[in-house]
């Protein structure tokens, strides 16, 4: 397997994106936001102003936007949320949540918080049916963590719809949305979805880490309290450097022009993958009724299983020959059982060859051809 | 009061210092640490050589830093250890910790778990007596927490002689104490202090926000979860380029001849302060007591009151005057009941007219100088 230029070419971009440096400001005011003096006020307002920024670009109040570590933080603090008031609610979440997500609902339990997992279809999808379902079954669960697009295989949940259902059932409960992998991605309107608290991180965007934000429509009770900053929904000194770049990141992600031109572009360079990919035969999209196109899906992840290849395997073939590709996500690299995918029938001899793909708004066709043929160099040896 | 050059000068580096951008590298592995191809494996090594500098730094085993976004972070994984397993323990804390400690015994109360405060005496310290009757008093405490330097008047507490007296009692407890304020500061042995865990920001010694760390001797069970970074202890993904500049921080603030070099010249600017200041007849230092070159408390913050004049005023005067200082600790700015003080027996009229001044390793006599006349310039008009 030759490798003459070591020239790399990332599709991991859902466990973290390029660093979009052209977003990175060079200065901004050191002081402590919660400080009397100019140094602090200017911090504060520096603050407040990416806070209206990122707000303006989510069509949110800003008053509804804190600014937290990132996407796990900002899931914590939703979902501890239900512990820090004296509450009998439960809780359910989709069965293809973050582990962000379903690792907290068994320290849940441990707390006597009841939870169960929306069961997703063969395309890791929560259907409708599944989530009345199991609001059913589970009749006091005031709390549903239901992600956008899911981070392994790049499939859209109906948020809009799922919501209109649990409002038509008359029982409050609050809507949690997952939406790290769907910013800058697909269409996102978190007012007219009617959705009660979001999650989102910078470093999927080109952002750095330790910064994210937390949609709240409405304040919630947290559990770690401190100082007071956040309007006490997150304590600790401000990221107001951080909060800066995720401002800038998210008025160029969401900015509309740009978005539908490289959405756009992005859904091209998809069905090429898809098409191209279709032709090997040896090679399964995850789930595998995939369309080229599929309005179902994210145009920046795919999941595909080569047959006979295990997933671990594939990556390390690529990765030797420039192309960096995963697994399942990241954040579930500890533990190889490929959750997901189980979740959505898929059988594990099937689960361990799959693969995950993921673009940016910079990944080009050249690059997309590239890959195509490194995968055909890698089923040519193994 | 003229202002003719509107140069500042800043005095409120314990809120947050001077960020030191000569330690902020400019490249860094992008990829996410979790991730197994090159790029995140580059990225998981950078964290790696990141945290064996820290430890390296601090004279701990690797294996006992863990990353977080910041001090209160780190007191908050802490301290929420007490509730993630089922124990009876409960928890005692000085009366003089940061918000971060305290404000979170309100919300572990909720879940029944009692707590108490240490008493301080008048300098705002915790004595070998009154550690010693708390615990007798709650004689199921099993976690301690105590700060190693005051962030409000600059108080050393004896960490080793604390944690000396519990051993010697005989009943395991766990010390958890909080080094933002000593770091390149006092003189910090994690190791010889015997503390269970301990709590840094990197944002004290001019790393950026977002990163800090949690010290633990032993892993703790906690209470957030998610994709299994940090090893188990701080779920998100790893902020690399944080972990990076903080080891450099940690490299320049405690290597050795440094730290000697700028500790003692820090010394002798605050003795300088402190002498200048004494000479005001409005001035009195508080706790009281406080003398130029007092081994018991930190040579770069001193709380200082000025009679007839509101704390607030002063800073604001000072602001207008170009000089940075701050009441209480910027974490405390939104409740003015000045907690600390309070808890040091200072009656409510002298606690208001508290101001903090603190300084950094770039903080030079001169500009103290200007300082101390400043002040004079505002005693003459107010």
């Amino acid at each position: 397997m030759e490798n003459k230029t070591q020239q790399r070419h990332y599709f991991d971009w859902a466990a973290s994106a390029i660093p979009d440096y052209s977003l990175y400001n060079d200065s901004f005011p050191f002081g402590n936001p919660s400080s009397a003096h100019k140094e602090g006020q200017e911090a504060a307002q520096a603050l407040e102003g990416a806070r209206a920024r990122c707000a303006l670009a989510l069509g949110v109040p800003s008053s509804a936007i804190y600014f937290t570590s990132g996407g796990t933080e900002s899931n914590c603090i939703s979902l501890y949320s239900l512990i820090a008031r004296k509450s009998s609610a439960s809780l359910i979440a989709s069965a293809s949540e973050h582990p962000s997500i379903t690792e907290n609902l068994k320290k849940l339990q441990f707390f006597g918080k009841e939870s169960s997992l929306i069961p997703v279809d063969s395309s890791g999808r929560v259907t409708c049916e599944n989530l009345k379902s199991t609001i059913e079954k589970q009749n006091n669960a005031r709390f549903v963590a239901i992600m956008s697009v899911n981070n392994e295989t790049g499939t859209l949940n109906d948020i809009k719809s799922l919501q209109s259902l649990l409002k038509k059932n008359g029982v409050p409960v609050h809507f949690h949305c997952d939406i790290v992998q769907s910013i800058g991605k697909i269409p996102v309107n978190l007012t007219e979805w009617e959705v009660d608290s979001a999650s989102l991180s910078a470093h999927k965007i080109g952002g750095p880490r330790g910064i994210g934000i937390l949609y709240l429509k409405k304040p919630l009770e947290v559990l770690y309290s401190g100082g007071g900053q956040e309007k006490n929904i997150r304590p600790g000194t401000e990221n107001t450097a951080g909060a800066l770049i995720l401002a800038s990141c998210l008025e160029k992600y969401l900015h509309e022009d740009n978005f539908k031109k490289e959405t756009a572009k992005a859904g091209e360079r998809w069905a090429f993958l898809l098409k191209e990919l279709s032709k090997i035969q040896r090679c399964r999209f995850i789930p595998y009724g995939r369309q080229i196109d599929d309005p179902g899906f994210s145009p920046f992840i795919l999941q595909a299983a080569f047959r006979d290849i295990p997933g671990e395997v594939m990556v390390r073939a690529l990765d030797e020959l420039g192309f960096a590709v995963s697994t399942g996500s990241a954040c579930s690299s500890s533990s190889p059982e490929r959750r997901v995918l189980a979740a959505m029938g898929i059988d594990e001899s099937l689960r361990l060859e799959g693969i995950r793909i993921s673009q940016g708004w910079t990944t080009t066709e050249e690059e997309i051809g590239l890959l195509i043929e490194a995968i055909k160099e890698v089923l040519k040896f193994l």
